[in-house]
């Protein structure tokens, strides 16, 4: 997705809310707005919105010295998260069709974010999304829920490359992953995490500390930007992108990276979670997506 | 009030939506962006909002060659308070303290902005203004309204300065200069307007249409930013000021402009419209607010 002037607000609202996550004052918070000011200058529209992303934070961490200011934030999720992970279960359990549910909620994950303070907001949150009102428009056709096509493609799939998005929205991935391995366990499913530290984006330490090694392979995308931006991923990450017989990408941020070129056949499960995001999609802020662009 | 580097994505939204208005399209609106992400970075926080405002708007102006990007939004909010004159009227004459249900009229016509489309939206907002709910409120003390000090500083001004905000607006200030007119037809009311276009504040034309030059002795602050900012205001205006016995001050901007200052004895009626500002003075968005400084 290309960037709208409409993102620019919200790089600054983004830059001053790191700032102050990372500890800093007003006088470095100045500053740091400043410096974006002057990066925002040469910036084009043409690159997708995680590209800024990736230097807004990278100006936090370099002017406030925090090499990674939303860590005990991603711990808090982590933790948040697992300790509702039976529940999760439970609820995919008792589902008339269990994949479906599993995806519902690993795009309900996607909420768990570190606004979120307490696990009963968390409850009333996935109730929202898996309501009464949601299983009626799922008998009707579903606009972005591509949901028989990626269930076709889970059946068919060899190896699947699923890249992961928040801490926290993790332990819902593992959820999902674990019902795409009932289908059949010699699937080979890959994990791919962020290589440093980004926002609140999923590290390996976070996939280890919420068992995803257990069920997957675990790798590193090989860049920094709160979306998998191609041109700064490693090499052997664009290998198994490209090999990869289906590809799970999650999250707002790695559909803006991955969404306007060509991809590899990509199932986008992601809530809408901005107003410039849900108008490029035409849908309304907070519906949950499963795009397929292949 | 300084600014907050809360208001920076607000800086950055309303040149993007002022350049809209201005009907510039995409390259016109980044080549507007970007000379403001320059300026930001030699703006003082200690300086007031409306001071980058007016660079805002004049950026607007220069690049999109508009004048008066707002003329027909201007036109338009006049005729839609004309329209609800004669029932503002009945409003007050029905009420048991005539000059607080005009005041509190007054600040809720500070809700006539451009986003409001038909007169349904304004009966609406009105209602919920002067609801019962508000009524109950009025009999307890009420936080951030210091009418009983407004109502005796009216009865014993002789000259009163009283500051305009928006078009639309104006209407229901011509309503609360009419109340105060009926306690001595013998007060002197001047109501100052600005020099020239900024945003939809009022320039001389809005007094005019709406009837205020028939009630007041209609004066321009000599100003161009969207708030009273002493320093760029006229000599003859800064006399006036000084002289008054009592001044109103309409809307935010104009709030935002001489609080910090030691004003001469002012009463600032608005309501506030954003987080940053409601912060500021201690309460929620949209309240509506009568503060005393003086």
């Amino acid at each position: 997705m290309k960037t709208y002037l409409d993102c620019v607000p919200c790089f600054f609202r983004q830059a001053i809310e790191a700032a102050r996550i990372a500890g800093a004052g007003r006088e470095t918070q100045k500053k740091i707005v400043d410096e974006l000011a002057k990066e925002l200058r040469g910036f084009s529209l043409a690159s997708c919105p995680p590209l800024m992303g990736r230097a807004i934070y990278s100006l936090v961490r370099r002017i406030t010295g925090k090499a990674d200011p939303y860590v005990d934030i991603k711990k808090q999720s982590n933790k948040l998260a697992l300790g509702i992970y039976d529940k999760l279960k439970k609820k995919v359990a008792r589902a008339n069709d269990r994949l479906l549910m599993a995806v519902e909620l690993a795009i309900a994950g996607n909420i768990i974010d570190y606004g979120i303070d307490n696990s009963l907001n968390i409850d009333k949150e996935i109730k929202k999304i898996i309501s009464e009102e949601n299983k009626a428009i799922r008998k009707e056709s579903r606009a972005n829920f591509d949901y028989p096509q990626f269930k076709r493609a889970v059946e068919k799939a060899k190896n699947i490359l699923y890249i992961g998005d928040n801490a926290g929205e993790i332990v819902f991935d593992r959820v999902l992953i674990e019902e795409i391995k009932k289908l059949d366990k010699d699937k080979k499913i890959i994990y791919a995490v962020k290589q440093s530290p980004i926002i609140n984006d999923v590290l390996m330490q976070d996939a280890r500390d919420c068992g995803i090694d257990k069920i997957a392979e675990v790798i590193s995308s090989g860049a920094d930007a709160p979306g998998t931006i191609p041109e700064l991923c490693s090499k052997e990450f664009l290998k198994i992108y490209k090999q990869a017989d289906m590809v799970i990408s999650k999250g707002q941020g790695n559909f803006e990276a991955l969404s306007s070129r060509p991809p590899e056949p990509t199932f986008f499960l992601f809530m809408a979670k901005c107003p410039v995001v849900a108008r490029d999609i035409g849908c309304n802020q907070r519906d949950i997506i499963l795009f397929y662009r292949g």
